[in-house]
């Protein structure tokens, strides 16, 4: 009986297999791998963004900067290439694979506290569209206002899931979710100095939330929050 | 015109308004509050309680003692109270307010890693039933033996919404979340000893996960997960 | 020339002196020494209770048992004395000083997220009125369900000073000065349970506040931010 | 009946809306929203505050760089900039809204420790002078040399709010609120080295501080300070 | 050549050798071994106590409970045993070893903060005076009330080194190393709540003191700072 | 084609599956499943040994109390059980299981730094021996008096592999590390007080050893460093 | 009887001795020392360097920059100097003393995470080899895709021991222990960010490994982890 | 009577007096201030530098940069300036105060544990002989090879007192504390990585030493080393 194979080493300049590509990713998880391009070698980045254009139509690299865009650029010339700056997020349309028929389903609202917190809201909102879902933004609602957060009730209740990103006491997912009855996805960020140690303050004030129905990714992580409400909004992945 | 009320003042033996409840709570958010005992007096949860039977069929109270149930069950003496031990939690039927019609919507699959992780994920699969899911258990699966957990990848696999449950290095979201493509949510426990504080190390390991598509909530918080996998499982609530 | 005596030393049983008075505090700081009774044995709170009986018309023993209180109320018998069990407060009001007249001056409020965290909001509530001041509670107005605080908008802005006492993500702080232009005193409680960490996430929730004008106080901390709402709302004490 | 506005909504140059000026705060809280600099860029900071000097007449920018500083010069040229470096603020002068009436109330005291702390006493006290407070300086008197605050007690004294700045071991503002009657607000620095842990040991200091009547606000917090004492020392504010 | 033996095993009712005594310690560094009771059996303290009384005059052990006390005097009953109930410290007077002669060297200065730093502050003195020096006891003189140190300045200048106990924020050693030209030995202690991190505030505070010539001990740690107490005024031991 | 079936579930009372036996854990790593105790009810505990011992010779329960004790031996009451309590270790010698033949490997010394340290390194020592290695206990050999350490050099250097448990500040292994050329295993303990913050201090030691060839396991984990001195001393387990 | 000299000292250009070299290292521990170029000068690094190059054939200083690599290769020029930049390791290849016949034992198998914890699994696998050992590479098999470790189950089983390198979860080592019966160095890397605290969290995942028979090493510590699975893979150095 | 002055302000270029100089602390405290220049401008280093020596003979600024020392070269030029590049302290020998009359004391031992700690252990052993003591050095001597300590026993026995300067796991001071009767000052460094956490390891490990007549300084802090060691050194300076 032949033995399935799941992955598909690649090799560095010097021969050493320094990554390994997982094939069946999309299948067992509904979206192939996304490359987190910091920590890589541009180089690195590059090469495993190229092999990966092979199997899929939209490869992302996160966290990436200007160097490894360069270095994508140049390498995977056959694809199209587009840096997103804001979100940090390289993107390659292969060329080989086609573009798959995207069902638009519920509507994902990604709502922030603070005009800083934009770079993570980007990163959420630009992967979560790329994951095939609609997307709407509502920037610099900070509770510091909360009248500016209550304006925007109507829209709140639209969503299918609400992705809330906020930094210093981090305070935001709690109000929305104590507004509305879907998910909502907790993103704390380091913006913020002193006694917020580089995001751990509103980290634990979402985990600590008194409000229920939300879900806490790590400090910044502005694309597990895309992932996770991707896997909400869509359920048809599973199937 | 006249001012809408949202909350209803309730008074303790000496006259202090000591709880407020929230009347549109189930409007905005899908679900009746729910009381957390820890840290009430008896007399104050058992006057909660009887109150809010008032206004909804099914009344919660997590994380309660013994001496809170007697309590609850001498002063809601017209309505039905069950003691659920090892998931602490009390239960309050009204006979007033009818059992509303639910419709069975997707599977929740509730996961642990251990033996002792069960008074936790038994909270989040209590609530999670009480709430109108239909839940599945699969307990003591942790990692350490992950054929126990690959044994019953089809069972992951129905599921609309996965709640798992552990202590101690805490990985068992992520191995899941590898697997399936549905939301996860993880919920690490105190269970463990010296370095696992607590339960800050599973926390930290879910929040690092390098798998993608998981939400976290508070150590212990099985209530918590349960809300936020009925908010995923039952999309009406938020029309 | 004489030198000025500020202290004086009190003696234990086995000739110590474990103890002196701050003959000077009222004068300097606006109040007589307050009585931390945690860590004293119940011999030495009554000791220093009677003793500064002697010098002031309201002696207060904060953090007091039960067994504490029956040592004060057997050994100072002399005078009144009275034991507020919420607030875990003994007062002993010397039938040998007369009570100073007061005027009274602006108004405190002392708002608190939710019913457990009642002892440390009377705490501060009871420790104001003894201290001089009107103060008004304002109970169970947490953040979840933000209808709760925006319905008594009237009574804070009536304040002079509002103390916000609140557990868990402990946002009512900001939520709060957000909506009015007195100064706003935070404190932390260990109202909550696994990464609360005892009432360091609320603790850092305040310190990192968006919103301005708020001093934050130690967790659960309501003799303090008494002392704190009496120097702003009294201000002849620095006359 | 017509909806109120109560935020402005700015445009970056792309379309997204990434700022939202709360237009109330002034009447609600007593003073315009002021512009936290860092994490912003220059283009966002100078866009916020030549539209907010459309509103108000003293617009300020805290913990500012030279960068963000001539990108406010050159892009509100109608109005008057200023920057203030050592304290790291921008200043803009509105030309089109006039500066308003104000009423000199009590003194506020900034007081510090060491003369590394001058940056954060220097945004508390500048901050507090353009809010509208009498503000006098008393720095490096440290309380390694407890001799050099007892020499200027008097000044202490007449002071309507003390706000006292320190690293290292941060006892400075107990040394004061123990010899004064006034409000006392504690200012923890990032000045230190090793076990200070960028300024986690002076705030711990002042929340645990023995003497009453002190709020403490975050490390290198001076602007939360000056806000707080402006909330003090201006009641009418309130009116 | 005949091997040196440096230490003495001991053996538990099993048989299992559970306790070295190490035998050259007076020898090497000035007094015999002291027994550190906490998390040893009364029978491990009674037994190491007695054989450690055919070796020297004076066996202490300190933070010894009650049953450590009858164990030790049941045992040891050809030697006098002493409990000291506050300073948590068991002495045996040897009936076999002579006392040493004493030379009566410097002054120790043992200062506290609070009453309820006394268990810790005499844990200190005790162990001092029993290694042979002239001790002075100045308790609660914290720098709430700067003026109850300043009166004792005298006192302060007699002593050869000071001991230094406080709790809650821990400023005492700094103020008093500011006062005199002798070292200063810092003991943190556990007393305070919340923010102090049973000890961590004041343990902090004294490691980053702005005044030099202070050496810190661990949090509660009154043994440990007699040791080096006597180090420092037996300089004799050293030749 | 058959699927293997890799674990066994056991069913509660309430018919709830609530632990799952790996069965090939023997076969896979070595040694059959060993019971966690400490968080399971004893009927749990119980339950799991005796069907543990219908696979295998030797079933050990760790962490275990007095009442998990008397459930096994009442339940189990075909099989030999016996309470180890200084190790706190519960062991079934199965009736229906022979025990294997083992062949001696080479020596484990086990060292420990004081007689407080003994449950967690008789936890190693016994839990070794159990899984079939030849062990010599080394106790009360701390670094205060290096030459208790130096005396034995000659036995540690007999060792395949030397187990060093130590609290406090926890340098024994470093100092093992140096004199040797066998792998060290570095077993920190809760003992201490103060900053050795429940053995965080000698886990951190332990961490940083600049002495080469130490493997940590978790604080007071005597039974892991078994496991792992096992796997080191017993080759033929990989075969 | 002439005194035995362990340690050579070295004396920088000021004349100071800044450096000891430990003569009998090799001989008690199987090793020479290695250097730990980091917070070392290159002038520092380089005199070590050749000096070690005159008593062992194989040198290696970790944590090397370029500049640590041209100083020494400028001042040790009679040697052979190669700089093995992914490892950041210099390796001296004495001239002077011939290589040592090394007797190739048993297989160490080092695996990774990821992509981004190559430099500390090649430090690993890269000193192990120079210490004599065979070494097999099995990089980027993460347990986000569990099937690529189980891939490679076979490889696993041929090991002596396992070195396992993981940032972000870290839950890699607790995988490949339940899979093998050999010992599992788990090396945690500061390869994450936000709660992974550079490191933190899987340092503490694998602390607390419910899978035995793991000894965990410093966060990036590919060193030690070579050194202790030579100790182990090499008994020979003991004898 | 007249009001005696204790402080002189300094001006900056802006007329705000950001420093005061502490006239009484030779007198008080046996030396005159030293300068801690991280976190001032050259400028204010050098302008308190200048002042300072009209009243002292040495004055020392530490953590000093080359652009420090270039400033006060510049401006104090009257004076002798001398840059010690490696303890980072500048020196100024002023030319119009004669320097005084020295008694050599005992004799200061500063040990450090490796080639990495000496900018620490050279600020002790420089700031120590500026202060009047005798200083020998003995460099690299770490307990990963206990023998370089041993072979030195007798120097360590001629001390007065140690300063034991050690990062990584720093246990050198336990160890020379079992080794001598004289006061041990340990010196946690921030040499290391990982898990020593910039020096909290070494800290925690000085903290709970289990040797006895160990004070402890803030990480780094080789000046307040030096200043406590001269404390004890000379006790003239209390008389």
């Amino acid at each position: 009986m032949e033995k399935k194979i799941h992955s598909l080493p690649l090799e560095g300049d010097d021969g050493t297999i320094d990554a390994r590509i997982d094939l069946d990713r999309e299948q067992r998880c509904g979206f192939t791998e996304v490359i987190y391009a910091a920590g890589k070698t541009p180089e690195q980045v590059a090469r495993i963004a190229c092999e990966l254009a092979l199997y899929t139509h939209t490869v992302l690299a996160t966290r990436a900067s200007e160097k490894h865009y360069r270095a994508v650029r140049n390498t995977c010339d056959e694809h199209t290439v587009i840096f997103h700056e804001t979100a940090r997020i390289i993107e390659v349309a292969s060329s080989v694979v086609p573009a798959p028929t995207i069902d638009e389903d519920g509507l994902i609202v990604v709502a922030s506290g603070g005009t800083a917190d934009l770079p993570v809201a980007e990163e959420a909102a630009l992967t979560a569209e790329k994951m095939g879902s609609r997307v709407m933004r509502l920037y610099d609602v900070g509770v510091a206002g909360v009248h500016r957060v209550l304006e925007h009730e109507d829209l709140l209740r639209q969503a299918r899931v609400v992705i809330a990103v906020a930094g210093m006491e981090g305070a935001l997912p709690t109000l929305i979710a104590g507004l509305v009855a879907v998910p909502v996805i907790a993103v704390p960020t380091s913006v913020g100095y002193g006694a917020s140690f580089a995001g751990i303050a509103p980290l634990l004030t979402m985990l600590n939330s008194c409000a229920g129905g939300i879900g806490v990714v790590n400090i910044d992580n502005g694309f597990g929050a895309a992932v996770l409400a991707s896997r909400i909004n869509r359920p048809k992945w599973s199937e």
